[in-house]
């Protein structure tokens, strides 16, 4: 049978609580490994890399030692201090999937990628492929790196995830948010937003539209630069979930196909 | 100024107590990292790759799930706690010598390192370069690795720094240990051991014999194995240093080139 390989995204705001540093949202971590468990184990013939946003462990640092500064004049303790976090970030989560009976297998963003000017221009990715077939579950998270040109700069997790989509052709991309998926405007700010069930190749260019005029540019850019994000992957076809991962059980429902979110399509 | 690379690489019974499970000797992980912080201090032009043994975060889990036999029945589950655990030992030893403004960037040797049977057959060190001109002290530990012929096998550091001496030009290499040096048998075991002050080419193969001659094989073969991994390793000049990291000040000593422990030399 051929496998299947999937991506599961959770944004840093699910993981982590944004206000409060560096802390885990253990009961939001334990939530998503019971489901990734269930779901595994009821699907043999697939595979899941998951990938995770820097959150409340990586923002304040990279903020407070300007790593994504176009600059060549960055402390090299802030790097780091942000990487040693980020890592303490990862073997915290793993631990907690481990209980769940979920292989996953740390692979250290700030290892095997290096940018310039914020592009990846180096990676070894060998180990996620080789891990995939060993059955365990390979785990990126949002990191900083190595620059050619700026020191050190940010990698998030919506850099990592459309470089291993395009190299490992994923053809299947799950994105856990703390919203129910893409609207036309900011759903946490904005009672009127009407949240969009389906995008594909037909309604891609009036959805953007629809969003731009909703609301205020800052507010909208979020919801819009996901969708033009997930566009600008180079694999077709391409299958994307955005759900609200916060809400239990949602995470097993994404993967398992059921109605969830928003469905973004393009063949 | 051409720099200089040095490997320092302490073993796992320096920096955790070998009989309790998961036990950072925190004491003496501070001591190696003030005499770090005060060496890089005083010497701008050297450059610093720090490596360190599993201990017991490492060889309880690896023994538990056989993890280095030449099979292919292997646990995932005992690969993932085995190189998560030696993740959790890498965070904390990274702290801890951040709190002394040693910038220890920990590399994680699972995430570059693949072997077949044992040996290193793929890897990705052009971020240890890279991070080394930016001021780095990259850090690499033991870890189990992804195999292609049995799944899984632990990577010693012992196994990395050969590696990394062969293909950066590495002429130096420190080896911080529980003993004051070679001997020509084991000094904890034997109160008649006696310490080999210098090995060179000259005297290297009547060395190899009074160490062989000295003792049952067993407790030779340690000292004895350190001696010959030395001299496989394809680099002239090498000059090693093997001194005794519990000490205090020692580490500052021998990276200073002062008088400590046995020197090696192969030109």
């Amino acid at each position: 049978m051929t496998k299947n390989i999937k991506i599961l995204k959770v944004g840093g705001s699910v993981i982590t609580y944004k206000n409060k540093d560096s802390e885990l949202n253990i009961h939001v971590v334990k939530q998503i490994a019971k489901d990734i468990f269930l779901w595994l184990r009821k699907n043999k013939s697939n595979q899941l890399i998951f990938t995770a946003g820097a959150g409340s462990f990586g923002h304040p640092l990279a903020y407070k030692y300007q790593l994504n500064a176009e600059s060549l004049q960055k402390d090299p303790f802030g790097f780091v201090l942000t990487t040693t976090n980020m890592q303490n970030m990862a073997n915290r989560v793993a631990r907690i999937f481990h209980y769940f009976k979920v292989p996953l297998f740390p692979i250290m963003p700030s290892s095997i990628f290096m940018t310039n000017k914020g592009r990846i221009i180096s990676a070894y990715i060998d180990t996620i492929n080789e891990a995939l077939n060993r059955g365990l579950t390979p785990f990126l998270w949002g990191d900083t790196v190595i620059d050619r040109s700026h020191t050190f700069r940010i990698l998030s997790g919506d850099q990592i995830n459309p470089y291993i989509v395009e190299n490992l052709k994923v053809k299947e991309l799950y994105f856990g948010t703390n919203v129910d998926g893409i609207y036309d405007s900011d759903p946490l700010k904005n009672h009127d937003a009407t949240q969009i069930k389906k995008i594909n190749d037909d309604n891609y260019k009036s959805i953007l539209t629809s969003i731009s005029e909703s609301g205020n540019l800052d507010v909208t850019k979020g919801m819009r630069g996901k969708v033009e994000e997930i566009h600008r992957i180079k694999v077709r076809p391409l299958k994307c979930i955005i759900f609200n991962a916060l809400i239990k059980g949602n995470t097993y429902k994404a993967l398992s196909g059921q109605k969830v979110g928003t469905k973004i399509k393009f063949e």
